[in-house]
């Protein structure tokens, strides 16, 4: 049960593990494991290709194999869960995914969940993804927010268009709940619950919840070698 | 971010919420949540059909009522999930129901899952829950152990026969997880896994984890009013 | 083959148990079993939730029990279905349920099936229902009419509502059947077939239908014990 | 109101006309339609292939034009429901088939339902069938009897294989009811539920059940022109 | 490996005949099978029912036998694949559809497909196929040009219609790919995707070329006896 | 369409490339493209886990960037389809994977599709691919040879094993067609399908004839821009 778990964001950029960070903090208990972000040094500025998610898998394992010895668990921090099935291979701890968690528990709170996603070229990689998880038939849509640099950084900006896309998802799309497809902007998810009136999930809290979870009790990564 | 989670067992019998709570003692934590374990002395003593199921929810929604203030969150202890859905529209802190979190929590650890029921007749219900949920792409099976009440008093019995089901979903039904259909029976847990080779989920373990995460992060229960 | 259909009203609201009596009479043949409908008087005036639905179930299942040796079949005449499985085990006799029967109708009238659903927060629970009934395949959009108390009192202003909803069912989610998602308004499905040009299923006169059927056939409720 | 069911036998084989018509006299009531069932001279004597269903549609749509004035309804009775939506353009009276019919009738009956067939190859004709109707989800199994035609002309035998179909269904594919896949066999329909101890559709019945119902209700055939 | 490809327009329209004998002519190759296009001269004008689908088969039936020594494989050139499968029980060589092959085409060319209809009615008729092909979790939308005669004559026209409904498809379907729900517009298929940016897929196109490799391949039609 | 078809063996064994050259031989046609088959020398031996597939991309990408000016288009001959959607990100090229197209390919032949599969690990990949692709209505099963290296060697062996797995699927799971879940054993393609009878489909032949017909019909790659 000791051991910490490490929080990879595999891009590069620091302002997002530093958004994660604050996002997990509520999740530090004093008798509970340690929680760890990290920055993929090695990773892409940002992950917005299925070519990002791809390339760079064999940083992120080679990242999570120099932590393995001090690991309680992993989780990987971009709504793509790059490398994630990699990971639980190599791994002998818990290995949680954000875009797989904050879907899941997208499902305990409403019953038709839709996806606010950053980048509309996302949206097949996205549904491939849903398709894998066997999630179609609670899936009511994923619109992309499409801010350019400049927009994102000004927080008025990106909050109004979330706003928007989640209205578009709740009123078209029949959405009653939401998740937020990325990762780093926990700060948003009050303001939009608040304002849609519908629930919204910020998927690395999610993975880490379930990771605090999986570390507490026990249940180990990789699945046995059968009896 | 104060207050209790209340695991409620929906049946009467007292040796089943003690295992619940057993179960869930690694998921207190000094910083955490204060968890307590309720048996529902108006249930009935075992839950097996859909009539005790339909039958115990007004008790236990007058129950949760009366713990309404006192609630950080309430978990519906029985693979069942009775009441679920109306305590959700009842009580304004979250709800979770152990058959929802055992089986998303199972979809973390493998592709296909498969059910370690107690009863034939609970699988048909099962079944219209897995849709309703939205599960069946997922789904690899769902087989009783049907024992007797002599038989369920004797564990070695009773984890004979658990092996059992749990080798026939993995070899006929090509499920790579499985989840315990039931409550308070986590000591069975870590055998079924080393024996069978496949992660096993103990559901009331599953759902406490998710609410500590929900308390923690102050994330409310029933649906916002729309804005 | 003797015995009564007896419909029951979930809701203690008589107009809703005589605009159902009128919907079923034409069912009522010289040679066919006796149908009657009756009103339960310890439900709720309308049943608007799912605490509703939970709630009603004991009483329902009493007042069939004090019926079971006059019934022939039993049709539980509320959109939610609520006991249907619960009076499936009580009762040797056949049971149906609006919402079961009318859905089943509508799929032999066109390929994808739309919900004119009186209030919006029944929707998550419809959905629920319509994926335990694994028909979401099938399913095209389900909206509300969310006509006040005032509203439903005014005949004209009630089914323009429903002609508004069902025009949007039709152009916009694709059906080409529409369900009534409520009991006791057959009065308006003619109007509303008219007006939109596609198949309106009443839900009572669909249940109703099949439970004449099992009833002259002879075809027993609960499932028999294995041989 | 007034007017026949018509109850065509797709094939010329006087002898299942005569099984189907014995099957749906119970649904012939003082008050109710009449019912008049036919045999297609010109159809083949068995259809047992994608062939015979095509090919014998043109000889129906023709027989049941020269009906459509005395019909009130129209029901196709052959398991794969031939020229079943041809005859809906064509007639403007209701048009039911007894696949449709006998599955969404199942539907009510237990959760997955499993099919009784005659011959191997109909399976995946079947298969697609199911998957047109949205079915799949609640599909258990597809079995053949495959009997020769001298073991057709022996009861017992033909008995026996069902059941050890029907057992099959029951035990391996896990189905808690079940669809005969054939029409004219009615007479096997009680035997078989007691020997199996599941319930059992027998698919003219279900058909000529939801006809009764339409006609007397009123309900159209052809899908109206839009408004 | 020799033998002639029979491309059959199961309508008696010489034009769309000589639409789909362009369309194919990229894909004869020096050194692969001939490809043939032919017109079926019993076949309705126009193909805009199941009655027509279902009323051409025979005639299919009877020209694909003429031609069967010297046929390599059997293409049928109508988006409702009119008698594939019986033609597919009939002839030991391929046969392939080009409904079945452009959705399975479009299906390498994005996430989720679109169809191009032309007519209202046909769609229903193209649910219940791609619910027979299993294809709904991959479907966007189906929406008609609905062109009069006139109209279609004009070929301005033609083009401004599909490109309006290309653009519904992809702006609010959310397709990322579409199909030509129709035979002999190949011409169409380029400038639809230059004006759409997205893929489309012009069917028999697709079916001619699985049908070449088949050919080439030597993989035979009908599925062999079991050993 | 001029270009060759690089068909590139994701894995550094020489020995599966000659297996799949010998297997698309029959699809060079003198006036069709040219078929270059390679190997990617960076790659791994063989192809066993999700680390395997994942860890070859970023090489895979390489070799193809490399070869764009001269490609036509590109096949990625692995039965994980490595880093496909990467590559059709980064290629103007049409991009095909063996198993996407062996599976499309399959859905002609048959109702319900199994897989051959190598190893046992490699099955809960397959499945979310499987799910990703929308294909789980019709799959039937997947099920693995399980040869050692020294196994392998045995050309008799491994076809035994292969009809023995072939042959559960068939009977146990109810597939009426295979598809081989590897590359470079066309030699066994026709014996497999002599000794099961029922069709048998070669990924590799299967993604090189849809490539040609992309080629010749100068379908485009990567999905065009909006207009």
């Amino acid at each position: 049960m000791s051991g910490t778990i490490y929080v990879i964001n595999p891009n590069s950029t620091e302002r997002v593990t530093r958004g994660i960070d604050e996002a997990v903090a509520p999740l530090r208990m004093a008798g509970g494991p340690a929680i760890e972000c990290l920055t993929l040094a090695d990773g892409p500025p940002g992950i917005q290709s299925q070519r990002d998610v791809d390339g760079l898998i064999p940083a992120l394992l080679k990242r999570a194999a120099a932590l393995e010895t001090e690991a309680a668990a992993f989780v990987v921090a971009c709504f793509s869960d790059p490398g994630m099935h990699s990971l639980r291979e190599q791994s002998t701890k818990p290995v949680l995914g954000i875009a797989e968690c904050g879907v899941l528990t997208a499902l305990t709170l409403g019953q038709r969940f839709g996806i606010i996603a950053m980048l509309e070229n996302s949206i097949p990689r996205h549904l491939r993804y849903l398709g894998a998880m066997g999630m179609m038939d609670r899936f009511a849509g994923d619109l992309p927010v499409n801010l350019t640099i400049q927009e994102m950084a000004d927080e008025r900006i990106t909050l109004e268009r979330m706003i928007g896309v989640g209205r578009a998802l709740r009123d078209t799309h029949h959405a009653d709940v939401l998740v937020m497809g990325c990762a780093g902007m926990a700060r948003f998810r009050e303001p939009l619950e608040r304002e849609l009136g519908v629930p919204v999930v910020e998927p690395t809290q999610a993975a880490v919840t379930m990771a605090v979870g999986r570390v507490r009790l026990g249940w180990g990564g990789r699945p046995l070698t059968r009896g």
